[in-house]
C-alpha cells in the first residue's frame, strides 16, 4: 500500500508573535534548530513513503517551494487553499486528488516529533487497520495534564496496537485533565490521521456532505502550473470552515486511535519551546543575535536587533525588526492580549 | 557684571545604553520630555544671561546646532574641541576665549534642573564671591547616601549664602555616604561652577600650566566659521585629559560652595530616568511606540521597534533599531557589563 504524506500548512497562528507573522507563519520559521518546521516535517515524509503533498495558504506558495527546495524534497502536489476553511476542507482536496487506495497520512507542518522513529512504527501499526478502512489517529500518550489539547478515549483493540476511538473530548479543565491522565486511557488528538482517501471520502459523504460537495466542485474545476494546483475559489468559498474532528472524526463509526510517545510537541507557545528547545548551562534558549549576561532560564529570540539582558530570570524576549515581546515565563499565552492590542491599533505589526 | 553660560556639551557616556551612542550622546537626546537636554540646559540660560559658548565635540556640531535652532537659542561661539580631554581644558577654552572680567556660568549639557528658578537664585548668590574672585561651585544638597557622587564639604561663610569650599570628596562607599549625608555639611558635586575667566585662567596657571599652555596655544591658532570656533589640534593634543575638580577645584585656595536644593538629577543610568521621569499610574516610564499590558513600576523606552510587554514588573526595557536591553530595574548599573560584551566583539551598537 503506497502511503501519502498529506502535509497542512494552512496555520497562520499568532501565538509564536512577534516572530510568526501572517506573512511567515510558525510553519515557515526555523523553532528548534537550522531546519524551519516545515523542512522538518517534510523531511520526516521521506522514510519510504511516496512524495507528500502539501496543502498551504496560496500567499505562500513561493516560500515552501523554496524551503523544501533546501531541504531536497519534491512534493507530489502543492495545493494551494483559495481561503483558509479549516482542515476538514483542506484533507477533503488532498482526498479527492489522491488515488482512492492511497493511504494518506494526514500532518500538521509545524509540530516538533523528536522520536521519528517511534513515528515511523506507530504508522506501520496503523496501517493495516486504515487498509481496512479505519480512519485512524494518532494519540499521544500525556505526560502532563494539559487543558491546551483535545484528548482521546482508547477502547478495544480492533488490530494489534489499534484501538477503537471511544470519544473525542474537547480541551478539558485542569481536574478534568488530570483524570484523564490518571486513567491511562485518554491521549493527545494531535491532529495526526491515516486513512485510505475513499474512507476519508465516504466518511465526509455521510457526515459533512457540504464539504465534500464543495471541495469536489472545487477539484474539477481547478486550474494548475507544474506542481501546483489551484482549486476553483468560488466552488472552495462554499465550503464550510469545520476541522476534520467536528466534521468527521467525532462523528463516523470507524475510528480508531494508534497511542504513541515520540517526543511529540506541537510548539503552541513560547513557554512549550522553552521546554523542547536546546538550552545553555543557565537554562535559557537562546536564538539569534542575543548575548545574555547573568541571565538564566528565559527564552531570548531576535531575528532582528541584538538582544542584551542582563540579571533577568525567567523572562521571554522576542525581538524582530518592528516588535519586541517581553513577557514572563510561564505566562506565554498571554500573548494574545498583546495580539489583540495590536490588532486594536490597526495591527501592522502583525 | 555680564554672566556667559558655558554648556559642557562633550560627553559621550553609555550609561544610557542603547539609546546614547557616541553618534548621539544622553545631552542630545529627548530623555524627560519634548526636549533634549541640551535643549532644556539652552533653554535655562535665557534668564537674564548673555548668550552660551557651548564647548562641544566636534562630530557633533551639525546636531548642536539645530538642536539650538529649534528652541530659538543663538550661542555666542559653538567651541568644536578637536580631541576629548575632560573638563579642564574644556573650560579653558572657553575662559580663554571670553572677556576677562565675564563671570563664566559652567554647567553640563545633560543635567535636569527641575527647579529652575532656585538655581537662577543660586547663580545670584554666588555672583558677587565670583566677582571677587572666589572659584565658585554649586552643591546640591544630597537627599540620600549616593555613591555615585563626589562631595563636597562646606566651611565657614564668606559672602551670604556663599560657604568656603573646605574639601572635595570622591565617590564614598555606602557608609561614608551616610555619615556624609547626616552631618549636613556636604553636598554633592554638579560640576556646576561660577567664576571669572580671569581667575579660572590665573587658578590654570597656578595649578595646571599644562592645560593653560596647551589651550592658549589652540586658540592662538584658532580657525573658525561663523559662529564655530576650531581650536588648533595639535596644539590642543598637548593637553592632558583632566578634570577641572582635580586640575583647579581641589587646589586652588579661594574655592567657594553655594548649596541649593533644585530639583537637580545627572540622569547619571535608567534607575535614575525612572525616578525623575512621568510615570503612568501603574508606575512605568514609557517612552515611544510601547504598549504596556499588566506592567507596573518598568521603565520602557523604544526609538525602534513597537514594544509590548505582558505581565512584567520592575524591569527596564530599552530598544532601538539595531539593539535591545533588558535588565532589573534597581541594577541599571549593570548596563556596562552589556557594554563590555559589545566591545569585545566590535561595539558597533555603541
Amino acid at each position: 500500500m503506497t502511503i501519502v504524506p498529506v502535509i497542512l500548512s494552512g496555520g497562520s497562528g499568532t501565538r509564536l508573535w512577534p516572530l510568526s507573522r501572517a506573512a511567515r507563519p510558525k510553519q515557515l520559521l526555523p523553532l528548534t534548530g537550522d531546519q524551519t518546521m516545515l523542512q522538518m516535517t517534510a523531511d520526516r515524509t521521506r522514510a519510504g513513503f511516496a512524495p507528500p503533498m502539501i496543502v498551504a495558504n496560496a500567499a505562500h506558495a513561493h516560500e515552501i517551494e523554496h524551503q523544501l527546495g533546501e531541504v531536497g524534497v519534491t512534493p507530489a502536489a502543492l495545493i494551494l487553499e483559495p481561503a483558509a476553511r479549516n482542515t476538514a476542507p483542506a484533507i477533503a482536496l488532498a482526498a479527492a486528488l489522491a488515488a482512492p487506495d492511497a493511504l494518506l497520512l494526514v500532518m500538521p507542518s509545524d509540530h516538533l516529533i523528536r522520536d521519528p522513529d517511534a513515528f515511523l512504527a506507530a504508522v506501520r501499526t496503523a496501517a493495516p487497520a486504515a487498509g481496512q478502512g479505519w480512519l485512524v489517529t494518532f494519540g499521544i500518550t500525556p505526560d502532563r495534564p494539559e487543558i491546551g489539547y483535545g484528548y482521546i478515549r482508547a477502547g478495544d483493540p480492533v488490530l494489534p496496537g489499534v484501538l477503537r476511538a471511544e470519544r473525542f473530548l474537547e480541551k478539558p479543565d485542569v481536574v478534568t485533565a488530570e483524570a484523564l491522565v490518571a486513567d491511562g486511557r485518554h491521549h493527545w488528538n494531535a491532529g495526526i490521521f491515516l486513512f485510505r482517501a475513499d474512507a476519508l471520502l465516504a466518511a465526509l459523504a455521510g457526515h459533512a456532505p457540504d464539504v465534500l460537495r464543495a471541495v469536489q466542485a472545487a477539484v474539477a474545476a481547478r486550474s494548475g502550473e507544474g506542481l501546483r494546483i489551484l482549486p476553483d475559489p468560488d466552488s472552495f468559498a462554499a465550503a464550510p470552515s469545520i476541522s476534520i474532528d467536528y466534521a468527521v472524526m467525532e462523528k463516523a463509526e470507524r475510528v480508531a486511535i494508534v497511542p504513541v510517545s515520540m517526543g511529540w510537541s506541537d510548539i503552541g507557545s513560547w513557554d512549550a519551546l522553552h521546554e523542547v528547545g536546546g538550552k545553555d548551562a543557565a537554562g535559557n534558549h537562546v536564538a539569534g543575535d542575543v548575548i545574555a549576561i547573568d541571565s538564566s532560564n528565559c527564552l531570548i529570540r531576535t531575528d532582528g536587533p541584538a538582544v542584551i539582558t542582563v540579571g533577568i530570570q525567567d523572562l521571554i524576549v522576542i525581538a524582530t525588526r518592528d516588535a519586541v515581546l517581553v513577557v514572563p515565563r510561564g505566562e506565554s499565552q498571554r500573548v494574545k492580549q498583546a495580539v489583540e492590542a495590536l490588532k486594536a491599533r490597526g495591527g501592522k505589526e502583525l
